[in-house]
């Protein structure tokens, strides 16, 4: 399956993608919440699909989170060899976890707000994990069973935040609209082999990131029986495993995002995303 | 209003405190949710409670955290300067942030439960702050109009974990019950001076910490228009403010916690708590 959410800013629906189409799945009567995850949620979507007659979404109604707000958004850093060695970081011994505020998650197409004061906005694509049952200390044989399924992420990230002002990195990770999720999230039979995706992103048009899941220095099974020793993850809790080469903070000089600049990206079997850019502004 | 959450872990309800005595206010009909705080609960609860005659709660009942979950808990690192000596950290030019899991949280009469493979958990006496409305980019001036109430909070760190396993302090931060909050929320009408309270935390009976907020190095205007900066906080998100000196990692050998170790911990006006350090054990 393919689940989506659609509809305006805090008030979006369930849907699903089947055959390129959306379809509105209010009448299942739940949200992608924690307790839909944790309650078999998705096989009991999967029958109500079948049993039902589903209405169709426009193309052109916006597209939410393709989950609710989790309890919290794991991220991996530095789990690609080429992108520790331009962020000139020595390759992880074990994995680097930070966490990102969950606040960050926006819609797909959604704007990236430039923070007030920032001067180094940076990208990052990245395979998002969502969890399917509370994990604890989970082992790796057994880790991929406590997947629910996959996501397109835009790691956006504050380079002088994360890296220059005195703190962990998740000052720089945690700001409104740095977690574009979606267009969808994908179950696991969807994805013939999640350690075998292209991912990329454009700026402008042009090629910032290209790269494959194959690269990853800690596979999922590892990063998620990982990050279960030092946290329960709970139904909906997301893990993004970190982004290739190719971010802003790695060019030659530096690049780093303005207003009126336009993020493309994808993943293979994952759909791909658009974000403008656009100045800080008081809401 | 002192407000507490008690019964069973999962199935807590929401109470007060009046006059040393415990009152269920279940009739109320909401428990201290993001939404609760949102919609500007707490003034509605006063009424409630003016108005209505409430069952009274034995004392032997388990208290839980007297808010829900929250969306996150942002904690300040190295808020005192004699914390920042012990710990060899130099003084802070601005504020620590990092993020623990609120997955952490739990009950202020619960066990701590050492994680496996830990050797190095340690206690941190905090007050903690819990958010009333929405706050994003605050002034100074006006960050204390924020303040829905505080509580007491044991920011309980596995030092191996946050310092020595190549991440960000998160990684230490976040295990299962890391988080004791409580016994109560206290609104700020009953704090005459958050920035003149002592706090003092004990292991076995001894006395490790004994402290005071007067010796923040940010004070709460500070902190709260800081990390409101970098995330958008939400209406029962808590701010912890750090810790002063004695914890375990400063002692000369440093001392950490063990199965059967006793942690007691107070700060004036927000009541004390009282954890035993269990051995990890899968549920």
């Amino acid at each position: 399956m393919k689940l989506i959410r659609f509809g305006e800013i805090g008030k979006e629906k369930p849907g699903i993608i089947q055959n390129d189409k959306r379809y509105d799945v209010s009448a299942f009567g739940e949200d992608y919440t924690e307790q839909f995850f944790e309650t078999d949620g998705l096989s009991r979507l999967a029958d109500f699909i079948k049993d039902n007659l589903l209405p169709e979404v426009a193309d052109d109604v916006r597209l939410g989170s393709p989950i609710v707000r989790p309890s919290k958004l794991v991220c991996i850093g530095l789990n690609y060899a080429d992108h520790a060695k331009e962020t000139n970081a020595p390759l992880p011994p074990e994995p680097v976890i930070f966490m990102k505020a969950t606040t960050a998650i926006v819609g797909p197409f959604d704007d990236i707000m430039i923070p007030k004061n920032s001067v180094k906005t940076d990208w990052e694509v990245e395979l998002a994990v969502v969890i399917g049952k509370k994990a604890s200390y989970v082992e790796e044989a057994e880790a991929m069973d406590y997947v629910a399924g996959y996501v397109l992420h835009n790691d956006v990230s504050e380079r002088e935040f994360q890296l220059e002002r005195n703190g962990t990195w998740d000052k720089g990770k945690g700001c409104d609209t740095f977690a574009p999720l979606g267009p969808f999230l994908a179950t696991p039979d969807e994805i013939a082999d999640p350690h075998n995706l292209r991912l990329w992103l454009k700026v402008n048009g042009e090629t910032m990131q290209d790269g494959t899941t194959s690269n990853f220095i800690f596979n999922l099974p590892h990063l998620i029986s990982y990050a279960s020793q030092f946290m329960t993850l709970l139904p909906g809790d997301i893990i993004s495993t970190g982004t290739p080469a190719g971010v802003g903070l790695g060019m030659k000089p530096p690049i780093y995002l303005k207003a009126g600049d336009v993020v493309e990206l994808g993943i293979e079997g994952l759909g791909e995303s658009k974000q403008n850019l656009i100045a800080y502004a008081k809401n």
